[in-house]
C-alpha cells in the first residue's frame, strides 16, 4: 500500500500532496503511522534551503507522534501499537564514541528526519528504534508532537548541564521554545524569568511559569543577575549586556541559529568564569527523562491544531509569527 | 623600618627605587618578606594603565615567594618563617557567596595585589593569610614565584572544570602562560597539543610535555580534534578553525585578554555541543592543589633570573617577547 505525504517540490516551494511507495523498514527501524505532526522553524529553514541541506520534493516534519505500525530486522515486533514521539533526529551509527558513550545527538554520521529523507507531514514515517520515544501514560498525544524537537532543544540545557534547581534562569524570546522552556525551568525548581521585546505576552508568560518578565532592552540593567540565560532568538543581540547579566560562572546557553557571529568579549567571560555553550536537541536517554518529567510536572506545549490538508495555512502563518505557540497538523 | 619598593610614577615610566613606611598587617594580613618575584604581562598592562584602573606611584609584581615576617590580628603567629606564595589576588571578603562558596576568586569585592595596593616588586608586601600559599616540600622557592599568576591561570581550567585525563588538548601559545600549560596538561594525563606561530620552539614546547607541535595557521586542518582548547594568547585568532578545531562537547577556554571581540558562529556552538570558558586564576583551594600537584609531576616554571635592581631590563625585554619563559626578580 503507498503512502502519502506533503511535499514541496522546490525551495520555498507550498506543499502538494502526493504518494510513494510503501516504507520498508530497515534493521533496527519501525514504521510509524503519523497521527500529528507539530510544524518548527527549522522546516521552514529547510523549505527554504537556507543551510544548504535540502533535497526535493522535500517532505518536511519532525516534531512526530505516531503509533508503530510495522518493524524491521531486530525490533521486537511487541512494540507494534505503542504510541512513539520522534523528533529531528531518526538515527545514529550506534557504534561511534559519541552513541557509545550516550550522547548519540552528536554522532557524525546520525540522520535527521528530513534531511535527505521523507519527513513526518506524510500517513507514515520511519526512524531508528532508540530514536523514537515512547509516549509515558498520562501524555497527551495531540500536544506532544512539539517536545521531540522544540521540546527536547529547550530541555537540553537543564538536563545535560546538570543546573541546579537552585539557579536563576533566564529565557529569551517567549516562542515555539521559550514557551517550553519557561515551563521546563520552573518545574527544575529555577527562579525564572522571560526576556522579551513583546511585553504584551507578558501575562502568558507567567502563565507558562516565569517569575519575572522584562524588556529585553533593559537587559543592561540586570548585571550579574543570571547563571543561565537560555537564548531562544536567531537575531543579533546586545551580546555585551547577555554577557554582563550572567553572575560569576554564568552561562549563555545560545540555541537561535543566529547566522552572523556571536561578539564576546574575552574579559567578559574571563573576569566572573562565565561560558557559553550551545546544543543541538539531545539523546535518546534525554529525551526519555524528558517525557518522565513533563508528566510528572504536567508540562505541555501550547499548541494550535489544524488539519494536515491546512499545512500550507499553517506554514504561512508561522512565516508571519501569527502562532501561540506551536502548529500540530492532525491527521486526516 | 620602612621598607624599598620599586615604583613607576606615571603610566608607562620606568621603576625607581622609593622607601615607604612600614607595612601594617591588617586583621587576617600578613606580611612577607619578597624573595623572588616573576614579572607578567599583567604588570606591564598595570604599568601603562591599558585597563584604565592604575594608580600611581605603582609598585608592580604578583607572582611572589616571601617569607612571612609578622601577623596580623587573626593570624596565628607560628606562620612566622613559613615560605609562601602570592598571586594575582591578594584577598576577598570571605562572606559572599562566591567565597563561602569556594570560588573567592570571582569575589565582587577581591582586592588584587598591584590594584589600588603595593605590588611584589618591593621588600615587603603585605596579603590576606588565606591568598598567601605555603610551599610545599621539595618546590623550589627560586623558581615557584609564576606558578601563583601565570601558573594558576592555566592549571584553572584543567582543575576547575575537572578535565578527563583522557582528553586531548591544544594549548595556543608557547610563551609565559603556555610552557606551564603544557606541563600541567602533559601531567594531567592528557594528549598534549601546542599551537604555535613560532616552530622555532618546537623542541622546547615539546620538552615541557606536547607530543605535538603544530602551526597555529594550519589549525583549519585539524577539524573536530580536541576536548580542550587552551587559548593563552591576547590577539584575534580565526575562530572559526578554533571552534571547528573542537570535537563534539569540546571546549574553547580564553585567558588571552583579548580586546577585541571574539567572533563565534551560533551553529558551531549548537551543532556538536561546543562551548566557550574563561577564568580569572583560581581560588585558594585550587591553588593549593596545583602546588601539591607541581611537586609530585616535577613542575617548574622556566625562568631566567635578575637581581630586583634591573627590572626595568626585565621589562624592556618582555615588552619584546624577549624572555623564555618568564623573568623572576631575585631580592638584593
Amino acid at each position: 500500500m503507498s503512502i502519502t505525504v506533503w511535499q514541496a517540490l522546490e525551495a520555498g516551494a507550498p506543499l502538494v500532496p502526493g504518494t510513494r511507495p510503501r516504507l520498508e523498514p530497515a534493521a533496527d527501524e519501525l514504521v510509524l503511522e503519523v497521527l500529528h505532526c507539530g510544524l518548527c522553524h527549522s522546516d521552514l529553514s529547510m523549505l527554504d534551503n537556507h543551510w544548504g541541506m535540502s533535497s526535493y520534493p522535500l517532505v518536511p516534519g519532525h516534531e512526530v507522534v505516531g503509533r508503530v505500525v510495522e518493524v524491521g530486522p531486530g525490533v521486537n515486533p511487541a512494540l507494534i501499537g505503542e504510541l512513539r514521539g520522534l523528533g529531528w533526529i531518526c538515527g545514529s551509527c550506534s557504534h561511534c564514541p559519541q552513541c557509545l558513550g550516550g550522547t548519540g545527538n552528536l554522532c557524525a554520521s546520525l540522520e535527521a528526519t528530513i534531511v535527505g529523507r521523507q519527513g513526518g507531514f506524510a500517513s507514515h514515517v520511519t526512524a531508528r528504534q532508540d530514536w523514537t520515544i515512547p509516549l509515558p501514560e498520562g501524555m497527551d498525544p495531540a500536544a506532544a508532537g512539539p517536545l521531540f524537537c522544540g521540546g527536547i532543544t529547550v530541555f537540553a540545557p537543564l538536563v545535560d548541564e546538570a543546573v541546579s534547581p537552585t539557579a536563576h534562569v533566564a529565557v529569551i524570546g517567549i516562542g515555539g521554545l521559550g514557551h517550553m522552556a519557561l515551563q521546563f525551568a520552573r518545574a527544575w525548581g529555577c527562579e525564572v524569568t522571560a526576556l522579551t521585546t513583546n511585553l504584551a505576552k507578558a501575562e502568558e508568560a507567567r502563565g507558562f511559569g516565569a517569575h519575572h518578565v522584562q524588556a529585553l532592552d533593559q537587559l543592561g540593567e540586570l548585571p550579574g543577575r543570571f547563571d543561565l540565560v537560555i537564548n531562544t532568538v536567531n537575531q543579533a543581540l546586545p551580546w555585551a549586556d547577555v554577557m554582563g547579566s550572567l553572575a560569576p560562572r554564568g552561562r549563555l546557553h545560545q540555541l537561535g541559529a543566529a547566522l552572523d557571529p556571536i561578539q564576546v568579549g574575552a574579559f567578559d567571560l574571563i573576569m566572573a568564569r562565565r561560558s557559553i555553550t550551545g546544543s543541538p536537541t539531545s539523546s535518546p536517554a534525554s529525551l526519555l527523562k524528558m517525557v518522565d518529567f513533563c508528566v510528572r510536572h504536567n508540562i505541555r506545549p501550547a499548541v494550535e491544531h489544524l488539519p494536515m490538508d491546512r499545512i500550507n495555512e499553517a506554514i504561512a502563518r508561522l512565516r508571519q509569527g501569527d502562532v501561540r505557540y506551536r502548529f500540530v497538523l492532525d491527521a486526516i
